[in-house]
């Protein structure tokens, strides 16, 4: 088993793979686009699910870093083509200026598309292809099945389609699993597939990932309407301005949190087939599902 | 040598093929425009490239196929993102509503995305990616760095640079070359690779699509001056209405005349090295350089 590392230093590796992998982006404006997105960066979790996935099926780290960056590119090309006017028109991304507001839409389209093919000519230049093409090619096709319209991008229709609508909470869980979910569930699925890891692994991998990211959204939704609540006086269950039906607007607060902690046990419990070696990931798993904002 | 196909017969076969890529869309709004605009084909160039070139190095239309609808899926998918209001906000495609026009901005954006993604999928997920993991890998990867922002992209970022600007021919060339020579040359650089061809033979096939590529650029100039000044007594050689700079603009209908013989003769000469079983190509390119319009 190789060494496990922190979050932080699971975060500088993936942001220094980054930063490589952009040299190869060209140097028209698109690519000025691609790195700005790219280097506003969240929480990295995606990649760290496919690193860390990688470690525990005793894969190294060097291997599965092409692997995590591509999932890190689709999903900063699926925020930037979300943040566009014609679908949820966002000014802003993480306290910057969206893409499109300061590259003007036509180059932040662009740099979406140029990102989801990146993602895609990066692993199949890497060392790790060459050496184990049927491996790449099975991570690939995880990925790539995530983020297409079986997935992620169905999940995206969906939540279109919901808008200004009211939903049931089993069309919401529907929407999650595919809007978030496939991506989340690809790259720990990845980590596994580039270790070479069993089937039961695999699946394994991917259960925990289903909940993870699906508790990851119920908790997302309560801290919204806490936050709303705090600092707007909003009264709990209502999203009446986005028009979208959360789970809170759905179960209420109080069945809302109940559902948060039972998805968090369920991906925890699917943790523990990988022994202790998972602690690292319960412990990230508790953190994020425990976060305060 | 397997056969050889006529072109109504290579059409049919790849038509066929994306039926059945179809059928693993999904079933949402995204599918049915992916579908739509997939079903709205032109002359199916590219595939044909690619099965051809696949044959006439010793591999099988089967083989090929799936590669030569990824390229198709592209191709596609850069027109209806080509087409939007931020891009070159084109109504109609081919005569008839563009993808936008017909389902909306948000949809259609997401069936470019869609199909993007689709390329790789479906060929991850073919027969030949698990008996030939090495070659499908080389082909995507040909595949996935003439779409990005080293080729397809980098010229559509000059292009929309370059509007409402007099540009020199040299930037033209380099636009061309990159916006639809990347495509083209991935398209027969796939087949050559599929069938396993050599070096030399990859080589050959590149300077082939890209000589082809350039050629039906200046030709496709010259037949739009002499439409509209058939049918609109435009004066040759403007191009105000769009205000983009054309081979006709640039060196005058005679030279263009002249330069689009002089690259079919490279095309045309490049292609020799396969010997007589090259004839297909040789009237194919023949066509598409003579044609009315």
């Amino acid at each position: 088993m190789n060494k496990g590392y922190t979050t932080e230093e699971y975060v500088s590796l993936v942001n220094t793979a980054l930063e490589k992998a952009a040299e190869s982006f060209g140097d028209n404006v698109v690519a000025e686009a691609m790195k700005y997105s790219l280097e506003n960066g969240g929480k990295r979790i995606r990649p760290i699910l496919t690193l860390e996935f990688c470690r525990l099926c005793g894969g190294s780290a060097e291997d599965a870093l092409p692997f995590a960056c591509a999932v890190e590119m689709i999903h900063t090309y699926s925020l930037i083509h979300d943040d566009l006017p014609c679908m949820d028109d966002d000014d802003m991304r993480r306290g910057k200026p969206s893409c499109h507001i300061r590259f003007k839409e036509n180059f932040a389209l662009l740099a979406g598309d140029a990102l989801l093919t990146h993602a895609f000519s990066s692993v199949l230049s890497c060392d790790f292809a060459k050496r184990e093409p049927l491996r790449t090619i099975k991570a690939l096709s995880l990925l790539a099945e995530g983020a297409g319209n079986m997935g992620m991008i169905a999940g995206q229709v969906t939540d279109l389609q919901s808008e200004g609508k009211e939903i049931s909470s089993d069309t919401l869980e529907m929407m999650d699993k595919l809007k978030t979910g496939a991506l989340i569930r690809a790259s720990a699925g990845m980590g596994v597939v580039v270790a070479g890891g069993s089937d039961e692994q695999l699946e394994k991998a991917q259960l925990y990932a289903s909940k993870l990211g699906h508790a990851f959204q119920v908790v997302d939704d309560i801290l919204d309407v806490i936050g709303d609540e705090e600092s707007l006086g909003k009264p709990i269950g209502s999203d009446a301005a986005s028009g979208k039906s959360t789970y809170v607007s759905l179960l209420g607060l109080e069945m809302s949190r109940i559902y948060a902690g039972k998805l968090t046990d369920e991906a925890l419990s699917a943790l523990e087939f990988f022994g202790e070696e998972s602690e690292y990931l319960k412990q990230l798993s508790q953190k994020l599902l425990s976060r305060r904002k």
